[in-house]
Order: structure tokens, then sequence, then C-alpha cells
């Protein structure tokens, strides 16, 4: 269903004409590139079942080799998943193109006309692990924001990664679009992510998603430059002046809501002034929902049940229905226990007291700084940008809940009339 | 004259002490920083003489070891230049601090407060080469923007820069601010610079100033995020419509003014439909100021004075008063051979054609692209920044002239009133 020039032979090859796709993509205007995200959305959806039977080849596989279940379950695709997959490449459609944007501009003196305005990037490379769902999210999304796209997927999804990318080039071809724009190198194996790290002139950013031994990886061995989405080991203070009730309903929607994403809390950090007051509470109401509580001795003088927190209680993202909680002696102690253990996504003070929420808010360096919020809002969608596109805890190029934008660069265009610098 | 506790006994005891100063340097006002540059203004003025001392010893270093002369002037420091250092420092306070900026910001429809505010990026590292202007230089802009800054210059400068440190913390010191915001490493030689380079979690991000070779070190080298200020193998388009005074003022300006500097031009493109018309009179104002011409055939028949091009023309950053000229088929020939031969810095159409202009603006994928202007109005001065923190030539976060926002990253601030996640 593809053209022959697709089956490239060499990773050069493919990289090569991605970037060659990338020149032709960035000039495509927002109807066009509607068009593709339209024509992707409708294939997928058209066949369904192929890649259903694609991808049961790849769980098959799976389990034959003993696979996890949670790991079978994040790469399985049943027909239900496959239209919601679809829905997504549609709202994405819905997005402003960020593309043109003028970010700054004005008139020089000398009457040269300066404006910075948004450009895609040009080829994104992105390396996941075996979840065939961010195959279509990266690809529509770089296409959405102008940028070609190179994906390595984990090799246990290759199957249904292979025919996702058929389907996508396919429609791209049906809309006019140079299918080399999105482009897979799953069947180089380690041999791909390796070139695809060392890519430089031919990728301009390497966005890893998954584990953070993945993400790790990619970091210490790409010379491509990184858009980090970490982990979250996520605090939340409550303050000397916490409100009883606000402290329990945002402690409890921040651990349990969705324990397994990265800005649900792991660390419960409470003022020794307000912990006779606060932590039976607090924690009663986290143990109801069946939260595995691990304490130091203090908050266990308070809570009894809890269990003892264990020597690395405090660098853990448990990502489950766990939680770490600290007595501490005031803002200082707890701000110090942030800046040591923190992986700069999210923290949030619980106080009333203005002053404390100001220094929290000025002193803490993470990517999100909250008063009185549960910290599961840190999230594109929370935040108006329709979509995720990751959560950067890193500190340059974007930080925290990415939206297309994050997905463009700039460039300077100047309009003169002859001028020369004296 | 500085605090024992500054004559630190490890990298990682430097590195941990600029990390911690970072903290506190995050939270100074505006008018702190601007008393710790005066200070430093001040200092550097007051202590000229000792400056020149230590950079005599130096450069009696570089004579004895047969240092080129070149480099002995970017090395020295006379007591001009010494004032010259100063005066750049007090232009530094001048700026408007970046710090605290609000980027965008909303209420949420659940009530939450979101702005996405500018902070410093925490500690920047800088290696560099044996300028030691670069010192006072970073260390300025590095504070106005809130920053730590830890510092890898030239061996051959070790001298020089030790004194300048010393002198920096002593100012920092005497208005109060934690010295070890600014720190030297050069004590630690090539071992310096790759524990900076590996330094990931202690510093934020990497600038390294100096040839292509150096930089091309630290972008394969370093696992902290780099930006890239890279070499200019600028061009200059000149379309069948140009007229022809434009094009022989602006080829003039970008080549002649001043040619030792990235923005200056390096290879000229000419439409064969206009070679004839513009070819000799362009060529000939070239070569009456000296300028060493190294032509393709086409363009020698025309200007039968100019040198053969070598096989090489089209990848040479001169950085001296040659040019390469080459003769080309129209626009989509001169964006193919930008395309193939450009470092991605600054290029220039000359042309009377509104389509053409369009087009090239769109399709050359560079920092900045230009009509009808000289490409030596590539600079943070000229765009208005007051200051030139480089030019970056990579597209991750900051892309063309930099200035001091560009030292900044942001994090985002949700104030709310005890919302949760539904």
């Amino acid at each position: 269903m593809v053209d022959s020039v697709l089956a490239a032979h060499t990773i050069a090859d493919k990289l090569e004409a991605a970037r060659s796709a990338s020149r032709t993509l960035s000039t495509l205007t927002t109807f066009q590139k509607n068009a593709a995200l339209e024509a992707i959305a409708r294939d997928v959806s058209a066949h369904a079942s192929r890649i259903v039977e694609a991808n049961e080849r790849d769980l098959q596989r799976g389990r034959d080799s003993g696979m996890a279940e949670g790991l079978q379950d994040r790469l399985r695709l049943s027909t239900a998943r496959i239209e919601q997959l679809s829905a997504a490449v549609r709202d994405i459609i819905d997005l402003a193109d960020p593309v043109g944007t003028v970010v700054r501009g004005s008139v020089l003196p000398n009457g040269l006309s300066v404006s910075q305005v948004r450009v895609p990037f040009g080829v994104i490379g992105a390396i996941y692990e075996a979840r065939p769902n961010v195959t279509i999210d990266i690809a529509a999304l770089a296409l959405k924001s102008g940028n070609a796209v190179v994906l390595r997927g984990g090799s246990a999804a290759e199957n249904s990664n292979r025919i996702l990318v058929e389907i996508i080039q396919s429609a791209l071809h049906s809309v006019g679009v140079e299918p080399a724009a999105v482009q897979t190198i799953d069947e180089f194996g380690r041999d791909g992510a390796k070139a695809l790290m060392q890519a430089r002139g031919y990728v301009d950013v390497l966005i890893p998603r998954g584990s953070a031994q993945l993400i790790q990886t990619v970091v210490q061995e790409s010379t491509v430059p990184v858009i980090e989405t970490g982990a979250g080991i996520v605090h939340v203070f409550l303050d000397e002046s916490a409100d009883t009730s606000t402290a329990i309903e945002i402690v409890h929607n921040a651990k349990v809501q969705r324990p397994s994403v990265c800005n649900s809390l792991e660390t419960l950090l409470v003022h020794e002034a307000a912990a006779e007051r606060l932590i039976p509470a607090v924690l009663a109401r986290l143990a109801e929902s069946g939260v595995t509580i691990h304490a130091d001795e203090r908050a266990r003088q308070l809570f009894p049940d809890a269990l003892a927190a264990e020597d690395d209680a405090w660098s853990v993202e448990h990502l489950s229905l766990d939680i770490a909680v600290r007595v501490v002696a005031g803002l200082d102690a707890a701000i110090d226990h942030i800046t040591k253990y923190s992986t700069k996504h999210t923290e949030s003070i619980i106080t009333n007291d203005l002053a404390n929420a100001d220094r929290f808010l000025a002193e803490v360096d993470s990517a999100v700084v909250m008063v009185n919020a549960s910290t599961r809002f840190t999230d594109g969608a929370e935040f108006g940008f329709g979509a995720e596109v990751g959560i950067s805890t890193q500190k340059l190029h974007a930080r925290g809940p990415m939206g297309l934008p994050e997905l463009t660069s700039t460039k300077w265009v100047v309009r003169g009339s002859g001028q020369v610098r004296s």
C-alpha cells in the first residue's frame, strides 16, 4: 500500500528522506495539514481489523516470552482503543497551528522590519516503549506542527507500529503529502535507536517517552538535543496554617485520583506544629481509599497504622497507591527536603499564610509550583493546551506541560530596503 | 581578598557551592543584582594594575611557547581594555531584568490562576578559549539574569581569569551576595572541563564560546544541555531582479565591514540571468577593498581577476577578506546550495521580486533570513537586545541573537483555593 521508495534501505536513507520531507512539510498550510490528519483518522478507523491482527501477533509473542500483564495491557490495541486513537487525531485537527505565529517584532530605527516567527523544528525523533498508541499520537502532533518524525518504538510492538506507519504513510500519500514525513526505524533494532541519537544535522530534537531508565539512556547517549519528559517525585507540604478540609481533599485527590501518572503525589510533608491536627485526618482518608502509608517516626506516633518509611522512602516514584509521609520543622525544612529529593516536576503548598505561599512559589525550583491546588492539575489539557505532548522536567526550551508551540522553533525574518551596517 | 571557603577543594565542592548560591541568587531583586554589577565594574577598574600584571604573566608564557600574534592579541588586557570591560558591565546594569516577567497567564474555568513566569536557569556553565574578557562578560550576564556561573576558560589565560574571578567574588561579597555565585574551575585543567560537561543536576545549561572545534567537542561530550553558538557560512543571493547599487552596497558591507565575525558574508550566489550585469560591478567593488575572490568558472569569465574556487570553497568560513562566488540557475538552485552548505546562521536575498522574497524567507531554514539587508545586522545590539550573549545556530530554546531572556527558563505558578481534579 505504500510507495516502493519508502521501503528505504538504510537508516541513513530514511533520515535523509525525513529531512527532505521536512522541507516541504514546513511550507504546508494549516488546511493541508488538517486534511492529512483527517485522512489518517479515517484510515486508522478503516483498517482497524488489520491493526488488531498485527497487534495480536505482538501480543502473542509477548505472552510467549512471559510479558507482564501490565505491559501487555499497554501494548494491546482493541477496536475500541483504535477508535479512541482516531478520535485523538481529530482532536489535534481542532488545535491552533503554531507555525507562523509572530512571537515578537518591531521596526528598528534604521527602518529594518524584524520579526521572530514560529517555524517547525524540521525532523523530530521519538524513542519510546511498546505502546503503539504513542506512534499515532506523536506522528499527529508532529505533522500538525509541520515537522517530519522518525519513530523508534519498543521492539515488542514492532508489528503494530509497522502497520500503523504504513497506514499513516498511505493516508499522507492520498492527500499529496510526502509519505516520508513519518517513518519508523523499528526494523533496525538497537542500531536504529543508536543512529537516531547520533543523527545530528538530520534530527533536530529527540523526545524520549517512557521509563526513567529509557530517558536516562537517551540523555546520556544522544548528541541530538533532547527534550526530557521526566519522572515525578511530587510533593505536597501542609503548612502550619493549612485548612484541615482543604488538606484532606487535596492530598486525597493528588494521591488517589490517578496514582499511575507522573503528576500524582508521592511524598507528603507536614509542618510539625500542625501534625497533631492534620496527620490523623489526612492519613485516615488516604487509608480508607487503600493507600499504603510509609511514614517517619513522628507521623507514626500520630497514625500508628502506617508502615515505617524505608531508607529510600523519599527517593521513590511509586506510581501506585503508596505514599511517603514526613513531619518537618517548618517551611525551610520543607523546601530543603524538596530541593534534595524532588525531580522538579510539581510541588504544592497548602497554607493560609501569604508570606509562606510566596516564599514557596519563589524558592521551590520545579516546573510547576502551586498553592492550595492538587498536583494533578499539571497537565496540558487542564492548562488549556488541548493536547499532551508530555511534561518537560528540564529547563531548556520547554518546562512543564508542553503544547504544540513547544514542538516548534523560531526564525528571525528581516525585511529591508538596502540597509547596510555602519 | 576572598573568603577561605571559596578556596574549595574539589570540582564537586565548587559545583555544589554554585548550586547552593544559585538558590539565593534567584530571589535577589533587580536593585541587588545591579548593585553587585556596579561593585564589579568599580573593582575591575580599581584593580586594573593587578589585572595587567597577571595578564602579563599569561602573555609571557604565551610568547615563550610561541603563541600566534592573533591569539596573543585576544589574550591581552591593557588598561584601556580593562576600562572597556568595566563599561560593558555598567551597560548590563541598564538592561531590563528578565526574571519575573510573566510570559503568559490565565484563569482556568475552575478558578485556578495559572501563569508562566521567567526564572533563572540556576547554574550556567561556560567553556571558552583564552579570552579573559569573556570571563567578565559571561559573569555579568549570568548575574543580571539571576544565574550562578561556573567558568572554564582557556588554560593560556589562567592567571588573568583567576584574578578576575577573585575580583568578582570580592565585589559580590562587598554587597552581600554569595561569592560562590561566580566560580572558575580553570585550576583543574581538562578534568574540570570534563566534569563540567557531565555535571547534570548541578549545571543547568552549558554555553561553549569559541572555535567550531571547541563547540563540537562540547556538543559531543556533554550530557548537560548545550546552547550552541555556531559558525557562520553566511550567504547572499543576488536574484535576477536585484537592484545593482543595492547589490553592490550590501555585498560590500556584508563582506568588508568586519570580516572576522560570524555574521560576515562568505559565499555570494548570483542568478545567471543577472550575472553579466551584477558580477563585474559587485566584484570590482570588493576587489578595491582588498577582498580575494574565489569564483566558479562562469563568474571568472565575467571577472577574470578572480581566483578559481577550490574544491571546498562552499564549505569554508574564512573570517577574512576572502569570498566564494558561484553563479546559479535561479532561486531553486540558490536555496538548494544554501540548504547543502549553510551553517543556518544568516542568509539574505537581494531582489525586487515579491514572490521570490517570500519563498526565500519561507524555505531557507536559517536562524535569520533577510531581504535586501546586510547580513551584518544579525547581532543582539542591532536587534535592540542591548547585550550580546551570542548567536545561537541551534533550534532548541534559542535561535539567532540571544538576549538576557534567553539566559532564563520559566516556571508555572498555580494559585488555587482548594481545587481538586475530578
